[in-house]
């Protein structure tokens, strides 16, 4: 039963049309005194409405959409997101790592999280190997992890995960229970920020897209398909948290990547271990062998970047009279 | 296990960022051959990474985007249509009607569904009563239906469902089964044009609001409340489909109708039923009365009037060489 007397104390809505509905959405929208909240609904429901009215999209049309977004909702689960797939085939995904995460010159790329990272995996010796996959072609991995300033990075917490010789993780596994991590490991960067383990080489897989985001990709006429890689997620405290993957060069989707993520500076050449490698770190001669220097960047330098590239950006889009406050951007009121 | 030898013939696609993504991800999208989804594509990826970029969004703020659009998913059911809750309280809605059923000065506009309509009305006889609740105030309801020219449109199916006196519509009681339904009718006008029923006198009710929309509103400082109301849809061949509503003057939510939903030509003063009327129509003497002459408008008008707003709106947009084919619009590519 309705309050009998309800107190309404909002702007007034009434007559809108396709010329003054945005204002109007605004208006009531602005009630709330969470800034940033404001900003951005004003900015989504903008949007959303010029999506609206530049494509003068047809009843049917909005309800595939709302279709399309439920269907999205059903398919996830606690192993599968497909908003996230969406994100990603979409560019979005990449597009907020490299607002989020800007990286100076000197200092490594980030790239998308994908959608197979875990909490399973293992904490593991540098030294280790990390697949248990007897068909897998063997890879010696030996890194470091540094400073933009060279100093090197001791005791950063390294995640590490990859696909095994059929392109699978292994929660795509059928018996998968997260009981036995496999093809991913935990390391930490020893006193001269080395870490180093074995794997195995990764190759190509497919995007889950058996989903309303495959059907998306297929009307597309897009395919499915990730170059092969390896995903290296750093956590060291001051330091950004850096996500990122290493490709391998000549992969045959080395330039279309389905979720966008390859970057040049991330793309490797395979070389092969040597009989001193070989006999030094227990690996058969002839393997396959990665090396890599890691450079995190500092979350100080990180932070100033950001809000730099933010209030650099606002200038370019003649948004004036932006401040950032507590490291998001906001209008500024006064 | 893949292609050992793929054929991978798209756009190159690497060193991907803020500002050179957006293209990338049009290059990609623009292989598929259907003009409108590709359009569709290219406005839709614009506006959301134009978002992501004047937001300056952090991978925080996309994670709880991400969370909430897989929560409105997982709200929905057969009955509840979360998705379509989030489009009418972001203004969408209402929008797309406004852009897909233009309406002339002398037709009746159109306004939201809202998310109770239901295929369960029976079919009845005018001068049914439509309501089958003991404690709504009685309502007798006189309606005509004419085309814009002012001919009575005979044997259009009216589609009308409300609320009972305590705001619930039937899908809402605990038992409903889609056996029994109440406050909701389906009615055929006579050779006049004409359309009479009893019911009850409607009162504001919250839109659905203990899922994830709900919990938006809430944060927005905005509440869940639509003003009393009546819907009603037309089906007529050759009658651009209507979906409108009847509001009530005097409604304390009358100028803040959570989904936007009320025009100031759809607001009706209720009068009193005479002795005459009470005899002829077998009501009581002093229960409530609606009266509204519907109009509507033909197929052929709409669509002329849908094109000529679309290509009006282009040109303000400074969108030129568009085309409208099929009745939707695209980019002219000769």
């Amino acid at each position: 039963m309705p309050d009998p007397t309800p107190k309404v104390d909002v702007p007034i809505l009434k007559d809108l049309t396709i010329d003054n509905i945005t204002e109007n959405v605004h208006r009531i929208n602005s009630q709330t005194e969470d800034a940033r909240l404001k900003y951005i609904m004003e900015r989504l429901v903008t949007h959303l409405h010029d999506f609206a009215r530049e494509t003068r999209l047809s009843t049917s049309e909005w309800m595939a959409g709302i279709e399309f977004l439920t269907a999205v909702g059903k398919k996830c689960t606690d192993v599968r997101q497909e908003f996230i797939l969406l994100s990603d085939t979409l560019g979005l995904s990449l597009l907020v790592d490299s607002i989020d995460h800007p990286k100076p010159a000197s200092s490594t790329e980030g790239t998308v999280l994908g959608p197979y990272h875990t909490h399973d995996a293992h904490d593991q010796t540098i030294g280790s190997s990390i697949s248990g996959d007897p068909d897998g072609t063997p890879l010696l991995c030996l890194c470091t992890v540094k400073s933009t300033s060279g100093k090197p990075i001791a005791d950063a917490k390294i995640d590490i995960w990859e696909t095994d010789s059929k392109g699978s993780y292994d929660v795509q596994y059928e018996d998968y229970n997260g009981n036995k991590p496999d093809g991913r490991a935990v390391l930490r960067s020893d006193d001269n920020g080395v870490f180093w383990f074995k794997a195995v080489v990764p190759v190509p897989y497919r995007i889950p897209d058996d989903g309303p985001v495959g059907a998306l990709l297929d009307k597309l006429k897009r395919h499915p398909w990730r170059p092969s890689h390896m995903h290296f997620m750093f956590e060291k405290q001051g330091f950004d948290h850096l996500i990122t993957a290493l490709y391998l060069r000549g992969d045959p989707y080395e330039t279309s990547d389905v979720v966008f993520g390859v970057k040049e500076s991330l793309v490797v050449d395979l070389g092969t271990v040597t009989p001193e490698q070989a006999k030094k770190y227990g690996v058969k001669e002839g393997a396959k062998l990665l090396t890599y220097d890691f450079v995190l960047v500092s979350d100080e330098e990180t932070r100033r970047l950001r809000d730099e590239e933010a209030m650099k950006a606002m200038k370019k889009l003649g948004r004036e009279n932006m401040a950032i406050i507590g490291g998001l951007l906001v209008p500024d009121v006064d």
